[in-house]
């Protein structure tokens, strides 16, 4: 089943708003094998949204919408979609129960604009929001299903999960099914790696697709098998997939779809080891990369910022020789933080960076975007200085994924 | 003048990758006054980019399109393009001498795809991509343009950013002059603050907007001037803003476009003050927004990510007792947190975070989203429990958000 999201709100428009939500129903849609064709971001306008509907509705039987649904004069999807099927406004008891619930499980204050929440089409089923004010609206014609859902994530995700996708099931009877499987690979360029599974390419059954999510170091590859069901997809899919498995050995690192850090935490859990970070130029964007993957405090024990040289020596006990001698740019001042942290945290593995992320710093020798990092495993230890070009988030950005696809390299070699 | 962006990208939409190219195109062209309309994602298949290309081609002028155009398979665009706009693939010797650069640049090795790289349509101008191996296409017709893009952000920002937009300005004549000033005001709601402003917007010379940009906790106020000269425009602008600081007072802590920790870093720079901090929950993440902002280490020394309990008692001397007795989330833990890091790093303020970011780990007590704040400025102090919604990661972005907004009050009360 073919579906499309239309995606509402002026502040998508203008950048101040990422619409993640859109991604999260795709992945969500992708669970019951239904698959997302077209997503449409539009401005908070009656002409708009209606011209995003007509189209969406010319191609796919299900469009779901997220977001234009809060108190405020700007917010017109309720109007709009009431006008679009037809219907006229109506005061819903139970959505005004529920608002009120809301409120006064905030500690909030009822006014006239809360009070117009409880207000929806007469030619909608309402779904109950029961984490937010805004209702959710179910909305047919000749077979065709309108689902509109509140923008505010959290209130879109349970509605989602506690009631529509169930719905939807039930309303299309439709069980095509489709299942991925993502790996990521290291030390490939892109093209190389096209090269390498021209043949893998060729020989994959029609109903397998490859696909190639190219991020500087690594390349996560994406098998998609699509059929009827998923009981004789998942044995061709495996197939294809251990033969992807052979073909690229030690170069494939991690065998599910994961962050660089989730990688790295899959491999630390395994072996029940833990880690320490020691940042200079990327100022903890390790540490949080780390700590964006739910569980990571069962293997990482913490880190240290050690942005000023006072810190890499009076903290991780980097030699003053040294940072007088080398630099705090040098590959003596990051192997020291390696096993400085290691000691300091007691941990099994560490990744150090220092560098001059910036743009003021550079020198002739050490130009903006030189930065070595090092890791440490056990008492092996690596070190390698690069040059990243980009602006400062950027050489940050690299600076993190290296440090820590350097440690997953020494571990896996 | 109104833009629309096509993005495109099997990955995009089965919510594998989260699209922030539309979001940063439609900051960049905002800031000329230009607007994005309408954003499409589209799969990599040929009749949805040519119907995309369609719709978007009647409604606007300039369609600014990303992603599709690496060297594998499933990357169909440029031929798309091409076949669109009724051209043919030609080698192009100045993109395979910019491949050829790149590739010996980062020492990799050339081979056929990456060859294939340098076909381009003959009837696009190429425009070079310094920083990547995808050309950078631009294509016109009747008038309109179309701009092709590379996916990876860094490659996408730097060809805007130092072709795309000027040429784009120069092609459709625009020479009007825009010139911004933007501030952030604190504890404010957006209805209230708009009700103090009611007189000052309605009194504002008609060649100036006023937009409210609100984030939690902190509204982003911009004054925008357009008219035909930057001169005449400079001193209107300033009298204006003049008149908004005086209307705001202590609200406005902050007179120049800049994130939280940017402000915050404005007002240790001019005192002359120190940073450090200690994180738990956040686990880096402000670290990482104090040192994403240029020259921060002339304030920032440094932090702890103390993750785990053992680095919040052994490095950062939180009492065991503390720990035993109130927990690790709790007003005790987090206040000793920022007086340790003072103390250990030298410093004058400090930001402490304790929480739980889920979705583990919650308790009947201390659910998901609890996350204990403490700031620290000289001997004063402050700490408070918060309980966030939403997912992991908006947990972290909020308690970061609030770590930062409470050692900027504790400095400017």
């Amino acid at each position: 089943m073919n579906v499309e999201i239309i995606v509402i709100g002026d502040e998508l428009l203008i950048g101040q708003v990422t619409d993640t939500n859109s991604g999260w129903i795709a992945r969500e849609l992708n669970h019951i094998g239904w698959e997302v064709t077209e997503i449409t971001t539009v401005r908070d306008r009656v002409r708009e949204i209606t011209d995003a509907l007509d189209s969406s509705f010319s191609r796919v039987d299900v469009v779901l919408m997220t977001g234009g649904l809060g108190p405020t004069k700007d917010d017109i999807t309720k109007q709009t979609l009431c006008a679009y099927f037809g219907g006229k406004l109506v005061f819903d008891e139970a959505v005004f129960a529920n608002v009120e619930a809301i409120f006064r499980r905030r500690n909030l204050q009822m006014n006239a604009s809360t009070h117009d929440q409880a207000y929806v089409p007469d030619v909608c089923t309402v779904i109950q929001n029961p984490v937010g004010t805004a209702p959710v609206m179910w909305f047919e014609r000749e077979g065709k299903v309108l689902v509109s859902m509140p923008g505010v994530p959290v209130e879109m995700k349970t509605v989602m999960q506690e009631t529509v996708i169930e719905r939807l099931r039930k309303h299309f009877c439709d069980h095509s099914a489709i299942l991925h499987r993502t790996c990521l690979v290291k030390d490939f360029t892109e093209s190389r790696l096209s090269e390498t599974l021209t043949g893998f390419e060729h020989d994959l059954p029609s109903c397998i697709k490859l696909a190639y999510l190219p991020t500087p170091g690594v390349i996560r590859l994406r098998l998609t098998a699509r059929g009827d069901d998923e009981a004789s997809l998942q044995p061709i899919l495996d197939r294809a997939f251990a033969k992807l498995k052979s073909l690229l050995g030690h170069h494939l690192f991690c065998d599910v779809d994961a962050t660089l850090a989730g990688a790295l935490g899959r491999l630390l859990s395994k072996r029940g080891e833990t880690l320490a970070t020691a940042e200079s130029c990327t100022g903890g964007n390790i540490a949080h990369e780390i700590t964006r993957v739910a569980g990571s405090s069962a293997y990482f024990k913490g880190g240290i910022v050690a942005y000023s040289n006072a810190v890499k020596e009076h903290v991780l006990h980097v030699s003053p020789d040294t940072l007088e001698r080398c630099g705090a740019v040098s590959r003596d001042t990051v192997l020291q933080m390696t096993a400085g942290v290691q000691r300091l945290l007691s941990v099994d593995c560490a990744i150090a960076t220092s560098g001059i992320a910036g743009p003021g710093g550079g020198s002739v020798e050490k130009p903006v975007g030189t930065v070595w990092v090092a890791a440490r495993y056990g008492d092996r230890e690596q070190a390698e200085c690069f040059l990243f070009e980009g602006d400062r988030e950027q050489v940050i950005a690299r600076a993190t994924q290296s440090g820590l696809l350097m440690l997953i390299r020494l571990m896996t070699e």
